[in-house]
């Protein structure tokens, strides 16, 4: 048995979220199906992030052992004959027996575009979130910096998050604009359910001026999910992937990182 | 009667194109739904230039002459209410009972979104055509001049061109990429139907090695469709839209511009 690590792009707007579901709609579902009709047998993966109904991913990557021979570039096409249009395999990488997909990971990154217009997007839609009040960048910025850290993020969870712990380390939360476009990104260790969109809605409430730049640190200090502002649409959100140890050469950049504002 | 001129974009992928049909599947029957709804009586509207099937738009113009009393602002919010999310009125501006939409339009832009990837796209399936060899700036510049200026396009012309002449200006054609994404800008009087798409496919013909600088420019003079490269795919082409004299103050810009690589 060889290990496998593999980096999988997908529009996550036709489905549950990427974790296997009963009814057979996530993205999970449609890669294992790909796998096993590739290589005639049963392959399940696991995944570094599992991601939400709606939310895309850049370079979600997973592992698992493969029980037959193949080139690697043929896990690569091959298996993308198998999946639909909106789902595909990127790259395929030998790992080490020691390599897991999540557990080896040592951060991941989020990235959420916002479209700021008085108009609703059509082009565009379900694939970038959207505000029709101007937002202030530097308000976002001041009330942004409090998160850095390692923190409790108790007040950004979901009451459905698994993690065992809601401690996490935000290594670093950049806001910056393309026209219209306003571009979030996140890295941090990892992400606590609905974090990302729980973070997103309050930096929106602070930067059309709903909120003030101090209330953030207010929610964050509370730990209550209910001080904080709703869940922000999932449309905009893409997990643009993990990383690891440098020396295990796992892919971290695809095309796509050039086609989103 | 007030005339009206609007702005629309949309996501051709599920719809057969612009023009209205008797299956009801195009953006056009949307649109005249939606306004009708809106005003309460029926209403037709007239576009700058149809797009086919899985074509997308950033901002086509339309006119017609509105039977009843609104806001401005409220055709564009009142009747994005009624539109499918790939579909939203992006601007409305009363204009002179002479404005054609069509008729007054002085030229018509076109962009070509192009992946170059070993490996499909799946994020951006549908809004992003594909060629997995490497392509080749100088080459196609190179070819492409002899296509700029007033020309009889006979040989990238669709047997079912509805046009009254084959010679059209084509104003500049302007070639760019940003990482793995090609750019293909092109701007012309007006375009012979499959016209962008059947120079796409010889572009790249050219890009790619398979075909010589020099072969455009025969293609060209032979006018004869068969000679030319297959039609290339819809799903990385957007109609800019039309532009008119600059005293009528027609909106040409979009946010949506700043959203494609």
């Amino acid at each position: 048995m060889n290990r496998l690590a593999l980096g999988v792009a997908y529009r996550g707007t036709g489905y549950r979220g990427w974790q296997r579901q009963p009814d057979g709609q996530t993205v999970q579902d449609r890669v294992e199906e790909a796998l096993s009709r590739f290589a005639d047998v049963p392959i399940g993966v696991t995944c570094a992030g599992r991601t939400d109904t709606g939310v895309h991913a850049l370079n979600q990557v997973v592992h698992f052992d493969s029980p037959v021979e193949r080139e690697t570039i043929s896990w690569v096409r091959g298996v993308n004959r198998y999946l639909p249009p909106d789902v595909a395999i990127q790259w395929c990488k030998p790992v080490d027996a020691a390599f897991h997909a999540r557990y080896s990971a040592l951060g991941r990154r989020y990235l959420y575009v916002l479209l700021e217009s008085p108009v609703r997007p059509a082009l565009e839609s379900g694939l970038v979130g959207w505000v029709f009040r101007p937002l202030d960048l530097e308000a976002m910025q001041a009330a942004a910096q409090c998160l850095i850290g390692e923190q409790d993020f108790s007040a950004f969870r979901s009451s459905q998050c698994q993690a065992a712990s809601p401690v996490k380390q935000l290594r670093s939360l950049s806001i910056g604009r393309r026209g219209e476009y306003w571009r979030f990104e996140f890295d941090a260790t990892a992400f606590l359910h609905h974090m990302v969109r729980n973070i997103l809605g309050c930096l929106i409430a602070v930067g059309t001026g709903a909120r003030s730049e101090h209330w953030l640190a207010e929610v964050l200090a509370s730990r209550r999910r209910e001080l904080a502002a709703p869940t922000f649409a999932p449309d905009g959100l893409y997990f643009r992937g993990p990383y690891y140890p440098r020396s295990l050469e796992i892919p971290e950049r695809v095309p796509a990182v050039d086609w989103l504002p």
